[in-house]
C-alpha cells in the first residue's frame, strides 16, 4: 500500500538514524513516569504494544522473538537455576519464560520503574501471564545497578540483564563496573546474559559490549537473531561465564520441555544463532 | 527523534500489513516501466537505494546482506561452476558476487526489465561494478519463466533465482513448473538458489515454498539472515539439490578467497544461518 491510501496518523514510528519502524495503529495511553515517556499503543499487526522514550520495547505478538532468545540459552546450560536475577524486564516476559524452567526456586527481578510493570499488567498482561501471581518471583522497584553492587558475592545462578539501549535509565548496564559486579555476584558455574544491541543499526556499541563482557568474565559470545520492531531488526543477546563457555551447551534435561513451549528458541536454533556472527563483526572482535 | 521534529515529506516508505520501514531521504527518479513502477531514492542513511512497485529492493549500503547469503552458499558447494543461469538480478549486485568465483566461465543473466538494468547502471553503479563489463556476463532482456521452459536439460552447474516478491512479475517464480524447469536444465553437481521470502512477513508463502521446492529436487533447505529494508528485517534463502544436500557442504578451495572478500558471509556463518531456523517453522515444515 501507498502512503496516500492510509492515514498519516495513524502511524506510531520509531525513528532511529534516518530509518523509521512504524506499526498501524492508535495511541491508547501514554505518560512521563519519573523515568522516561511510557507509550502505550493498540497495533493491527502484533496488537498492544509499548514504548519507552519513542523506542519500541515490545508487543504482544512479537515479544517472543525477544524473550525466548535471552532467557533459555541461560536458563538451559547454567549448573544450577535455583536463584536468578532479572535486571529491568518489566513488561513481564523474561520472568515468564524463566518460570518455564521447573527447577527455579526464587526470582528477584529489579525493575527501576514502577509504572512500567502497572502498565504493563494492565494492558499487555499476556507478557507476564501467570509469573505476576507466582511466589517464587521477588519483584523490587529499585535500581538494578545499586542492586548488583550491593548484592552478596555469589549469590545468583543466572543473571539476566534486561534493559533498553544504553541511554537513559539503562546506561549504567553497559559498563566494566556493571559487569564486574556480576561477576562478582555470580555463582560458580553460573552464566549471565544481557541484549547486547543491534549488529547493524547499534553496531559500535554491539562490538565493544561483547569484548567487554568477554574481557570481565573470561568466556562471552554474542548470539544473533531477528526482533522485527527494533531498529534494523537484526537484533543479539551476549552469554558469557567463568571456567568455559558453558552457555553454548544446553542439558538436555531442560531443553525437551523448554523447545515444545517455544516459537523460536530450540537447541538447534540456538547453535545456530551462536555461529551465524557476521564475518565483519568476527573480525573486529578478534582485533 | 520524535515525527514531529521532522519533515514528513522527507521519508520514503514500504508499507506491508500494517507495518512500515522508511528511510529518510529524497526521490531522485520515478518511471512506470513496461512491467512495473521504479524509484530510485538517495538515502541518508545506506545511500541511493532502489524500489519496485512501492517495495525496497536494494541500497548501496544495505545491498550485501541480501547478494552474499543468496550467491556464496551455491557458488561454493556445486560440484563446477563453469555455467550459471542469474534469474532477475538486475541491479547487478548477484552477479558481482557471482563473479568473485574464479571458476565462472559463462553467467547468462535473464532479466525482465531493461529499465531495471539502465537505471541500476546510472544510479547504482557500485552493485554491478565491473560485471556490467565482463565478458563473462552474457545479459539478456527476456522472461525468466520462459528461458527455463526453452533451456536444454543438464544446461547450468548453478541456477540463482534473485527476483522480487511473488505478485506482479515475480509471480511465476514460486511454483512447481518452474521449479521442475530448473531442476531439468541444472546439471548433475549442480545447486539452484532462490530468495524465499520472511519467515515472519511472508510466513506461509515461505513454509510452502520451502516444501515445494524440497519435494522437486529432493534436497532443500532455507537460511536464515537480515535484510533490515525488507518486509519484518529477517530474510530467507533456500538452496536445492538432487541425489544429496550439497549446498550444506562449501569447498574450502572456493570459501578463502570469498570470505576475505565478505561482510556478513563465511562458511561458520553460513552454517550458522542453516541451523537457526525457528522452531515453529521447523515443525511446519516436518508436517
Amino acid at each position: 500500500m501507498q502512503k496516500s491510501e492510509l492515514d498519516i496518523n495513524s502511524w506510531i514510528d520509531e525513528y532511529h538514524n534516518g530509518v523509521r519502524y512504524g506499526l498501524e495503529g492508535t495511541v491508547l495511553f501514554e505518560e512521563q513516569s519519573q523515568y522516561q515517556h511510557i507509550t502505550i499503543i493498540e497495533s493491527k499487526r502484533y496488537g498492544k504494544g509499548l514504548l519507552l522514550d519513542g523506542c519500541w520495547m515490545t508487543a504482544e505478538k512479537q515479544e517472543k522473538h525477544y524473550h525466548e532468545c535471552l532467557v533459555h540459552p541461560a536458563l538451559c546450560s547454567a549448573e544450577k537455576i535455583n536463584k536468578i536475577l532479572i535486571i529491568g524486564g518489566g513488561d513481564g516476559g523474561t520472568a515468564r519464560e524463566c518460570l518455564h524452567h521447573k527447577g527455579i526456586k526464587q526470582i528477584d527481578m529489579i525493575e527501576i520503574d514502577h509504572r512500567v510493570v502497572e502498565l504493563s499488567k494492565q494492558y499487555l498482561p499476556t507478557l507476564g501471564g501467570e509469573a505476576w501471581n507466582d511466589p517464587r518471583l521477588n519483584l523490587k522497584f529499585r535500581n538494578g545497578i545499586t542492586w548488583t553492587q550491593n548484592s552478596a558475592t555469589n549469590s545468583y545462578d543466572v543473571i539476566i540483564v534486561d534493559g533498553s539501549d544504553p541511554v537513559g535509565p539503562a546506561k549504567g548496564l553497559f559498563n566494566r563496573v556493571f559487569f564486574e559486579n556480576c561477576k562478582r555476584i555470580l555463582r560458580r558455574g553460573g552464566v549471565f546474559a544481557t541484549q547486547s544491541e543491534s549488529p547493524e543499526a547499534f553496531r559500535n556499541i554491539h562490538i565493544e559490549s561483547v569484548k567487554l563482557i568477554r574481557e570481565v568474565f573470561g568466556f562471552a559470545d554474542p548470539l544473533y537473531g531477528s526482533v522485527p520492531m527494533y531498529p534494523s531488526g537484526w537484533w543479539s543477546w551476549t552469554f558469557a561465564s567463568v571456567e568455559k563457555p558453558r552457555y553454548l551447551h544446553p542439558k538436555a534435561s531442560r531443553t525437551e520441555n523448554i523447545e515444545s513451549q517455544c516459537e523460536i528458541w530450540s537447541p538447534r536454533w540456538q547453535k545456530g544463532a551462536f555461529d551465524s556472527i557476521p564475518i565483519s563483526i568476527e573480525r573486529e572482535l578478534q582485533k
